[in-house]
């Protein structure tokens, strides 16, 4: 064990696990990707794959352990209920799940959703309040928040609390739009013009079924180039998400956005809400969630 | 040849080819459908098919024939270009396609979309506008028209020409969400109750990727049936259409819709639209094909 070592944190999601072994001070000893996300993993065997390879490697072993993510559900090690919204790093911290004596696991929140049926996150609470943590100042007043991903959660942060958010399946729809319909292309995005092009076309957001055909018609009538296809969809994908969701968590559409997750997607949603005039900032996911982590053991240390 | 048969009609579309052996006076002397639509076709051999198999079943033989839908696209017999909106019965007729002295192809129609790329149909034209032959009433005035499909095609009438219509991607994002998501669901739509609910979440058709996740979260959260997550995600997709799509024509969303197409599926536009307070009425989409096929021919005979 390094000399200090004092926690192993874990951001333990569908498909990788991210481990960090921290110091007394919160200084990074060791910092490891694995590819044990629980997508990967077969039933059960998450705790012996923990103690038998991830300890080990992080030089942790007889270290507390605290893991946020779907680690906490049917997937993962065993199912943590939902911590109900609003929710504060304190709240959770008393939520913490214990599966052995020196093992937490963070525990996902749930609140209503913007249609009336529940909504749900696991890891990206543990993101968006080890934000809050990371300046003082955050800790008062009103944040909206983006994480984006496969399925991207907009939430709202007041006075340190979390007390709402909803999930855009925006990058699903693009997954399967991209592979499965009349709109497939192998392309891989880069194109900025076509993205711009995207969320111009994505208008505010209504209608997105209709906007959406004009991904084709723009290549098979109008000549534009196959290969511009995938970031006009995305740019449309993208464009009517941050149009359309603020207002349902009833923020003005105009609202600065926090960026919270992987800075390659963070800088797509910042260039969609820039050519909005919507200002914005970004934090990398992987430090919010140490913050997050490393602020929850504290709490309870 | 049946006694008095003056014209073999063909919609022949993607997946099937619809005809009819009609009389000088437009009776229905035989109607058959045939698995030989254009998406089943190798290339280059529909007039083979169609000279070896449709006329012969169709007791066709030396008739003139007219034929709309992907027929005249690249997948079909030839490419017939676009005509352009507006469009009446009268210019689709000038524009005719002769593949040979007595077959004659409808061209598709094109408009600028709505999103500023171009938007394209072929076939729903023919129906769009048979259906306007098929009252005189018809020829004046303002009309909404929606055409469900996979593909379904919104259109504005106006003194008997179309003037503009949008293509919504409503029915492919019904069969890749349900196919290939996290939404995905093997059960039959039947439901009522769940469309119903479904087309509530929808809202006004603004923010749909946020308002879809909420098809999850009712089940995994909420403890719905699985068994209606398929209706709920129609009714979702379905109400964010006719909730958002005529606004982008320029139309009043309380405006009467004109529904035409497959009965089954304008069964749950009129459901939808009439939640939303908004009168509909119905039309069978292969009675306006044959009205459409027999008007143009009627008109250059």
């Amino acid at each position: 064990m390094p000399g200090g070592a004092s926690l192993l944190a874990c951001d333990w999601g569908t498909t990788n696990l991210r481990a960090w072994t921290l110091a007394e001070d919160g200084a990074v000893l060791r910092h490891q990707e694995f590819p044990l996300g629980v997508g990967r993993l077969q039933p059960g065997e998450a705790a012996a794959r923990f103690g038998g390879e991830v300890r080990p490697a992080m030089g942790a072993e007889g270290l507390p352990a605290i893991l946020c993510g779907m680690i906490g559900s049917n997937l993962g090690w065993t199912v943590v209920p939902y911590d109900r919204c609003p929710t504060s790093l304190e709240d959770l911290a008393r939520a913490l799940h214990a599966v052995a004596p020196d093992i937490r696991i963070v525990p996902g929140v749930s609140c209503p959703g913007v249609t009336g049926a529940s909504d749900v996150m696991r890891g990206e609470e543990t993101q968006i309040l080890g934000w809050v943590s990371m300046d003082p100042a955050r800790a008062a007043g009103r944040h909206l928040i983006c994480h984006p991903g496969t399925h991207a959660k907009w939430a709202l942060v007041e006075d340190g609390r979390l007390v709402r958010f909803a999930t855009a399946m925006t990058g699903e729809l693009f997954a399967v739009l991209r592979k499965h319909s009349v709109l497939r292309t192998d392309d891989e995005p880069g194109d900025e013009a076509a993205f711009a092009e995207g969320v111009e076309a994505a208008g505010e957001g209504d209608a997105l079924s209709t906007r959406l055909f004009s991904a084709r018609g723009r290549i098979v009538a109008d000549g534009k180039p196959a290969g511009t296809a995938a970031d006009y969809l995305s740019g449309l994908l993208i464009g009517a998400e941050v149009a359309g969701t603020p207002a349902l968590l009833g923020v003005d559409p105009g609202a600065p956005v926090q960026l919270i997750g992987d800075l390659g997607l963070c800088r797509w949603y910042r260039k969609a809400l820039s050519l909005r005039g919507v200002s914005s900032e970004v934090c990398d996911g992987e430090e919010a969630a140490l913050a997050g982590l490393a602020a929850l053991h504290g709490r309870t240390a």
